[in-house]
């Protein structure tokens, strides 16, 4: 492997992209905050399996966080991220300045409605419009490629979809399978938060979506009953639940109280000494397993 | 000149648009709503004379009328338009159906803050939100290309440029000088809803603005009194008038009670018999002279 190429500007992005159509490659392309777990590097495995040439980029968006939120002391480890990237085989590296990325006078949203009012909407105002909204740009200095997110985000991965498809642009959205520890903790860059007592609790939402599956794989359709399963799990352990819910697997609208019939998705976000937490898993999709006895 | 292609769908359009970049060639894009004047004519010859391939969108975009607004008897003339362009040298059309543009699940909005609240923002709520966000799937589908709109449209404008730039699109904004009829008439495809009677009224627009343009360039700075010269034309010959203001010519952001020190752009709208008419002139970056004693 050699070491990735870093593009430090806007136009250096852009270029290397062109470049790499140009020569008849294909650009796979990786977006990140950095801080790097195991589940990306699968995402920049799965473009290498599809023969692409691989591009990471790495910023973290202050666009998504919250005022009370952890931008300031989310995790950041560039050197650390960058060696990981090479022995992936990424060929570039995009790690942007604030100031490259958002200029002052920005006035321009990318907003998507519906899919951001449920799950993680109503408790991270403005959250989704970040996103959409900085990997909007990300996608035009990119150009057309294969872009790859974890489906640990589920809803993050709808919405970028769904905006892709309603702006036409030439991107591939690619979700690759939540990466899990061996107690079946879900992958993220937040759980280096967690002390070994926090991170024994934060297990209870592994085991609520465990509990949930086993139901559904035995049968259960009731949309309740599968919520109420997970979140027995998750309220004695956690500080505070935002939600379990289940909702429309492409829509995300709510399906309390009703009987599974399409597939559908069960999300639960809950904090504990300040460090919020998400997991989900789909029924009827795709059973993704979520690990041996979470 | 030779027929232009017609393309049917975003497929082809995309296509079409790779193959031009791929032999070497830029694409000149000039969507359109159709209802072709000679205004829209020197959008596609300021094309040709950039020596670019160019390709005109045909498109009533139902998204950027308010539902008391003229979507449904907007002029529609496709064959006409087409000879029109073919006479331009336009080497494509893309008249896409409604369908072909607003799929069914569409909940992408692209909005841009500020510029839009002044001018036209207040009268026509979402009308900006359905051409940025239009103009973005054009774009989309277009890929890198230069874009020329026309100045009379001065707003839109300021607000495609904006967000271009926001999203880092590969586009390169031009826009054109407005043309105007013998009488001094600003032309637009709405024009032609004006009798004769109701058309001489109409030229109290253009009237103000010449007004305006003396003083200023007789050396009256004070926006307070440009605005009062045009204003004094207008509420006379005119039904209603939504606004004569006076904003910065990037930032449209009020100028009233202030001495002009930077580029500025002097707006009028206004209504007579049900239609709206819309015009301006740009002081300090372009004397954009509005046409003989109009």
């Amino acid at each position: 492997m050699s070491t990735p190429l870093r593009l430090a500007s806007r136009e250096d992005l852009r270029a290397w992209c062109t470049h790499i159509r140009q020569s008849g490659g294909t650009v796979g392309f990786v977006p990140t905050m950095g801080a790097l777990h195991a589940g990306h590097r699968s995402l920049a495995r799965a473009s290498r399996e599809r023969g692409l040439t691989t591009l990471a980029s790495i910023f973290v968006n202050p666009m998504q966080f919250g005022p009370n939120e952890d931008f300031d002391r989310y995790p950041r480890s560039l050197d650390t991220d960058a060696d990981a990237l090479e022995r992936e085989g990424v060929a570039a590296i995009f790690a942007p300045s604030v100031e490259e990325m958002v200029s002052a006078g920005d006035r321009t949203t990318v907003s998507v409605r519906e899919l951001t009012q449920h799950f993680c909407g109503p408790f991270r105002p403005g959250h989704f419009d970040g996103v959409s909204t900085v990997v909007a740009r990300l996608f035009s200095l990119v150009g057309p490629c294969v872009a790859f997110f974890g489906r640990k985000d589920y809803q993050q991965v709808a919405v970028i979809r769904r905006m892709t498809t309603d702006l036409a642009m030439p991107i591939e959205v690619v979700a690759c399978p939540t990466l899990r520890d061996e107690d079946g903790l879900a992958m993220s860059s937040r759980n280096r938060y967690l002390n070994p007592a926090a991170r024994h609790q934060a297990l209870s939402l592994a085991r609520g979506l465990h509990a949930a599956s086993e139901a559904y794989h035995a049968g259960e359709r009731r949309a309740d009953s599968l919520v109420f399963l997970a979140r027995q799990e998750v309220v004695s352990c956690m500080d505070s639940v935002d939600y379990v819910a289940l909702g429309d697997a492409d829509s995300l609208a709510p399906l309390a109280g009703t009987v599974l019939r399409a597939p559908a998705v069960l999300a639960i976000a809950a904090s504990l000494g300040g460090t919020r937490l998400i997991d989900n898993i789909v029924f009827g999709i795709d059973p993704s397993p979520i690990g041996k006895h979470p």
